[in-house]
């Protein structure tokens, strides 16, 4: 993978405090989502028997990385469909319902208790009439939770996430790698990826990312906004689990970097206008995939009084979405944006899982420079107390 | 359909003006949309022959809006599939032309040389084998536009979007209404609901409308950012439709409300803990379905363990995800956001219509009280000169 800064900045002393305060929670263990690489290993021969479908019950952090990945890779490798069971939508749910035929389901709740979860669960045991000790039925939780417990009581497999690993940082605990494995996917490519960048990172060879988060964090008033350009539409279910990653974890206190998503060049079609014109206070990313692996070309056809077209004729569809990034780029780096940029040269499980644990890390660094507590949500507490009184 | 504002704001001068504004607008016929429920009544009676699926070639103001209405109905209609040809991403190109049977194509591009578009097309016209007078290819574009004029030349059918009526301002034009009477819907519905709203607007019985669009005006360096909270997976394409209308209409000459898109009750696993300790400067807007017209419930299920959940036993599906957005917005408006609600009572196509116009007009009256010109996007061209300058 490539990293590139498109604006010159340098903070050596808050790049040094980021790296240190990160290298604390590591070395500490404080944190656990820099060891998954190595914790995870052993759920790559996991084998899972007679079934059609991985259906995850879960939402947020239970399920947006998992799609993520599976979004990027499901055209590649010949795995086995995904559905995602998320919202509370009854017609959401039904149409899902429709297209289980033969499912492994994978019940996934890091508190053993979201209530979003485990309503759709009830319904999918009533639906599909899941009884006590069923095969096709696993669970993903933290030691001890009341859904752990549960699943002892009812006979079912359990996989734990470590207690010191957050809900939006459990992409790579059994949240998702369990799931992705059975899919049939190689999960220590992803594992591989993710270690080798946290090593290079610990290692001090990617200044980078210091760098942007040290801007970041230094700069939130005048920026407190970061937009994501991800150029494909596969990297649609990434941008949401960035924004999450981001979203979660770095507003607070008064302070916030705020991520919003878009996909290239469709929302060229939507959103550029506001950022060529508008009011500027945000730092740009812009996510690409160098190689998409596919011959698709735009044929050499010469359409009568469409001529004025013809500039893209015998290029291959890959080009044109790279040079409309390119474009882009260019077109906002000449407004002076800050602008950065994540290529991945080919849509690797092993680029996937680099590209996971850098936005992992930069969204640690950014944290602990802006000094807040990066892996707490209380903010969402109070709904919760809420909602349970109006019923 | 049911509009309420949470916030208390009266501007009687800039309310008068916004009025004003827009009904010169509407009367002088300067601005086309505004007369399209009575312009697209021609294509009810519409009939298509001997297709399977609807495929639109198009992007930005050419898809979003179609998709938007499609997502929301398809559910609950006994209609034709449509597909969507949008991002020249080659992976998702290939994807999707697995999928295509018996298609019905519409190329849609109202300036009629969108390069997006036609290299699709272009790529249609030799996978699927298109010939000259093609019965199963049809044309939407602006008047004499070059793809008018290679239409007439291939002897297609070709429906027109009034000059007047800018791309995102389009989909009760040809553009939305035509693909979509071919899936077999009653389009008269839609329209109906968009010329009842603006009849009533223009007869000033929506002036909370007006108050909204004054607030937000004058405050846009406080709330320069508009957060959407649509409560159910199938407005996902219409909080995209309305982030390119807010976009690209009120992102200009130093100004901007940003439109921020996201889906209840999912994102409030990801967004809700910035919204409720970041740093404010939002106006957030929930937009929910009453009456989801679905039975499903969870069921009265005692689960070990797990008992913490029953409260929401028996309840329907409907019932949890509407209780959750009444949590999160009585909880952000503890938090004194501007907050506002748009309620449709049921997902009917009348209340689309109605949905439309609202977002329309409210856009032409915020860009109005905001001294800019709503209808232009003289910001995305450059990219478009320094693409032509790669090839």
């Amino acid at each position: 993978m490539e990293y590139k800064l498109y604006f010159d900045y340098e903070n050596k002393k808050a790049q040094k405090e980021a790296y240190e305060r990160v290298l604390k929670e590591y070395e500490s263990q404080e944190i656990g989502y820099y060891h998954l690489p190595e914790h995870s290993k052993k759920f790559k021969n996991l084998k899972f028997k007679n079934f059609e479908e991985v259906v995850i019950i879960g939402i947020g952090g239970s399920s947006l990385g998992t799609k993520s990945i599976y979004e990027m890779i499901k055209n590649k490798y010949p795995i086995k469909k995904m559905i995602f069971l998320e919202n509370p939508d009854p017609i959401d749910l039904e149409t899902k319902f429709s297209q289980i035929k033969n499912p492994l389901f994978f019940v996934i709740s890091k508190s053993g208790k979201t209530i979003e979860t485990i309503s759709i669960f009830k319904k999918v045991i009533k639906h599909f009439n899941l009884q006590k000790g069923a095969k096709n039925l696993k669970i993903i939780t933290d030691p001890s939770s009341p859904l752990e417990k549960f699943a002892i009581e009812w006979d079912l497999e359990v996989f734990n996430i470590p207690k010191n690993v957050g809900g939006r940082f459990s992409v790579l605990s059994a949240v998702g790698m369990v799931p992705l494995r059975a899919t049939g996917i190689d999960i220590t490519k992803i594992l591989q990826g993710a270690k080798e960048f946290r090593d290079r990172f610990f290692e001090k060879k990617e200044e980078h990312l210091l760098k942007k988060a040290a801007f970041y964090a230094r700069n939130y008033k005048i920026y407190p906004v970061n937009v994501m350009f991800a150029y494909s539409t596969i990297l649609n279910a990434f941008k949401e689990w960035y924004v999450q990653l981001f979203g979660e974890s770095l507003g607070k206190n008064g302070k916030e970097i705020m991520p919003v998503g878009h996909i290239g060049s469709i929302d060229q079609h939507s959103f550029l206008q506001l950022l060529m014109e508008g009011m500027g206070h945000k730092t740009i990313t812009f996510l690409k995939i160098q190689d998409f692996e596919n011959p698709l070309k735009i044929p050499n056809i010469n359409l009568p009084f469409l001529e004025e077209t013809n500039f893209v004729n015998g290029a291959t569809f890959e080009k044109l979405i790279n040079k409309e990034e390119e474009a882009t780029k260019e077109a906002l780096i000449a407004k002076e944006y800050p602008v950065d940029e994540v290529i991945l040269e080919k849509l690797t499980l092993y680029n996937i899982g680099e590209l996971i644990m850098y936005y992992e890390i930069l969204t640690s660094a950014i944290g602990s420079l802006l000094d807040i507590n990066t892996y707490n949500q209380p903010g969402v507490e109070i709904g919760k107390v809420i909602l349970k009184n109006k019923f």
